[in-house]
């Protein structure tokens, strides 16, 4: 059994974006000679998520606007969280759209369908966080 | 370290619908050997859930009632990824649904509680969808 | 490979609860030997959740309040599954806090950012439950 871990780093200069990082889980793929597994991608932050969905800017604009419904930044003082700080409405969001994703490795190559591509969720930017692979396989 | 892939066919006939795949999911387990291990099941399409709940035909009215509150389908115009489709309100169904389950496999079954059992949820059907089953173990 | 079972047991008190499960989750890590693997955590029960996230009682109240305007207990007459019981919302909340989790194992380790932990979350309580914990890696 092989084993590969990296860790991902963002500074996303804005509260919320979401990130495309396909090509990245591909590469640590690649680079830990793994063909038949799986491969772990998590959020090692509690207010950032790791999902899966489709690549199209009209979806992700959709989205913040459905997440600020379901869990609204303001205002602030709704939250006992927030106690100075301003972020508790970014661990309601996280958890709505998860902290991690399994992977399966086929033939050396992410197992997707024809429009799954993995993102990074930040809800709570503007300082270095990281997104963990973990991959276990042969 | 044994491997092993199948994927699932489905072609709902109506938008939404809750398929119960726990005995396929047991038949490639069966198939694959696999005493011991994991089995990952995921959607393939974005608009589509693999999830664990009950097996009860209230308790699945009662969901889709509930993600039509939380996601509404209508109207249509309300989501700018709606353009050209009318689907966009099934991309935040999934994700409160989920993508996939990670099952453990011990001594050759699904490793379940009492009343856990293993959906394909369609939020977007009325055409050919499929699931993915990677198991690995030995 | 290695593998590892083991069952956690609960008996909350009250309808609703967090635990926190980290170091029981690190006590089996240690108990298999498993140094590079994935730990899979997960509830057996559909009415309960494995969720990582902070551990501050501010947040767990916070999620208590989101969780009950999202998926409100009373009147226990809107939901269909309710026959005989009062839990159907617990199969609401459970789905947005999740199922399961799967952790990475690294050099003997739970491989968490600072502020991960990992929590049982109970929404329908007052009798025996359990979680599942399965570690396969070596």
């Amino acid at each position: 059994m092989k084993t590969y871990r990296k860790e991902l780093w963002f500074e996303i200069p804005t509260r919320r974006a979401f990130v495309n990082i396909t090509s990245d889980i591909q590469d640590c793929i690649n680079e830990s000679g793994v063909t038949e597994g799986l491969v772990l991608v998590n959020a090692m932050h509690i207010t950032a998520s790791v999902f899966i969905n489709d690549n199209e800017s009209g979806l992700h604009h959709d989205y913040d606007i459905w997440l600020e419904k379901l869990a609204p930044h303001e205002p602030v003082s709704q939250y006992r969280h927030n106690v100075g700080e301003d972020n508790a409405d970014a661990h309601m969001k996280r958890q709505i759209m998860g902290r991690e994703s399994v992977v399966a490795i086929t033939q050396g190559k992410l197992d997707f369908g024809t429009w799954e591509q993995i993102f990074y969720g930040e809800f709570d930017g503007r300082r270095k966080k990281r997104v963990l692979v973990k991959i276990i396989g042969e």
